[in-house]
């Protein structure tokens, strides 16, 4: 293969991005030692994005290094976590363009910076298949604290923060299956927000949170389903741009919105005695944060319409299989 | 897709290998959630095994298992570690067979529990490639304990475990490519012995290790390369089994058991003073440890024949690229 070796493509193009961090051991033993301070716990969140499967083949190398780890540090965020460091097993086409291989990991280097993380180990190889990347997303919680999906009561709002369906909009315009009046969504599925300062601000104040990766009413079943209880979601209450709104008054149906995943916003549930102070983090962060429903008795998800009707979807979210 | 669904299969197929270890959180949660030990030190370790470049296409599910988890754990005994968890991302072909999964996942479970290892997260994904194992294994030492590779001294003893190259014939015999009299050697490549005990025992007694995965002198490579000095080996020296010897007899090239990789034996470098004590952790693990050569200022590895000619291999060992 034309290009750098493993080894020199991990001294030239990767090392750098250990940024000296002590736990990286330069990159250059057989793994990662990580000091936990004392009282804290250790996060650890492990997604695989393919190409064609996850991301777009013509998606650029920019888009792939934001995709990849924005959405592992959704799950930190959905736990509460600080970032801390990520361990990277990427496994390149034989046919991969080194440009492309080059553009990535600057683009990578860029990325972490903006989340102070640093690469800390992992694995590289080449593959006769598509891109395959999966990222080790390393976090820190003080002991106890975590956030779970696990801890919604009776009685608690629902609540989701940013608006939602817009990333799955985004798709439609990169793969060119439709765009017209969305083009500003484009950038919710290319370079998603993980919300890991809300999730660290609902360390205190939430009683179960879930980040919208496979899709609004999927992801409810998952808490409702990890909580023993079940979640009645108002449909016209979930929160959508501008642009959602207006391919809705074209005829665009609001299950897709509800149903399309890569928001990597996060649905959490909390006691009403909290909404005060939701509404002051919501400020402090400049961050819409929106009641959607409630937790009930029961189990699985009701999304209501305004009508009353029930909005029963044909597909709740995306799977993998 | 014929057969369970992602959720599906986690939920009757991956669970039960949580060993209902809290770190797991039922593996339900966005992420596990891991709770250190004062004064312990956190070893991460991330390799990626796919089909066709690690293992073969014709591999068991048995045999994949067994090289997945033991290449991952000869890391850690490489650092000294204690095996405490892993986290597998999984990519399956959309044409797997149902029950290769099945045995695959049963293989885990009984191999995780050969090595009190539990699974507490990670990803599973349908892949238009091949196989794609990426597990991140984590392991416990004494904080400021762990081995590295880059603490061996001038004058040090060089050691190896183990027998040298029985992977590299193993592989031939498995793939069909000549296994008259080697078939003894099968057994080193389908479940290699990851040196656990003798990487814990080696923390108070070695200056510096590495495990032997891409081939001893590659690997004699690393080490010297991160430590600044050189490894003289002697070549009549490393260990060779009665089916290796028996393999020279007849024609084979020494070359061959130096470069081949995947014997997942421990490289170390320590002080004279210590040979007594070696001597005593043999004794104790029933494993062979041979001296192998010394430590010299300078760089790189030489390989001195008996005659006292170098060999100077034509490929130093596996690489990816």
């Amino acid at each position: 293969m034309a290009g750098l070796g493993e080894f020199d493509f991990i001294r030239d193009r990767l090392r750098p991005l250990s940024e000296d961090d002590p736990a990286a051991l330069d990159l250059a033993d057989d793994a990662a030692l990580l000091a936990p301070e004392p009282g804290e716990e250790i996060v650890l969140a492990c997604d695989t994005l393919i190409a064609g499967v996850h991301f777009l083949d013509t998606d650029s190398p920019e888009v792939v290094a934001s995709r990849a780890l924005r959405s592992n540090l959704s799950d930190l965020a959905a736990m509460g976590a600080v970032p801390r460091a990520y361990l990277a097993a990427i496994a390149w086409p034989v046919t991969l363009d080194p440009d492309w291989r080059a553009d990535f990991t600057r683009s990578l280097h860029r990325e972490q910076s903006r989340f102070g993380l640093t690469l800390i180990g992992g694995d590289t190889t080449a593959t006769p298949g598509p891109l395959t990347l999966s990222f080790t997303l390393i976090g820190r919680v003080p002991a106890g604290s975590a956030l779970r999906r696990s801890g919604a009561r009776i009685g608690d709002d629902v609540w989701v923060s940013g608006m939602i369906g817009d990333a799955g909009l985004g798709l439609r315009v990169a793969s060119g299956s439709g765009g017209e009046g969305i083009s500003a969504c484009r950038r919710a599925y290319e370079r998603p927000e993980p919300r890991l300062a809300l999730g660290q601000a609902l360390r205190d104040l939430a009683s179960a949170a879930i980040d919208v990766s496979d899709g609004l009413l999927a992801d409810a079943g998952h808490l409702a389903s990890a909580s023993g209880c079940a979640l009645r979601i108002k449909v016209d209450a979930v929160p959508r741009s501008a642009s959602a709104q207006a391919w809705l008054a074209r005829g665009g149906e609001v299950e897709a919105l509800l149903t399309s995943g890569d928001d990597y916003e996060l649905l959490f549930t909390a006691p009403p005695d909290r909404r005060t102070a939701l509404d002051g983090v919501s400020a402090r962060l400049d961050l819409v944060l929106t009641r959607i429903g409630v937790v009930t008795d029961g189990s699985g998800v009701a999304a209501e319409r305004a009508d009353g009707s029930q909005l029963v979807p044909t597909r709740t979210g995306f799977t993998h299989f």
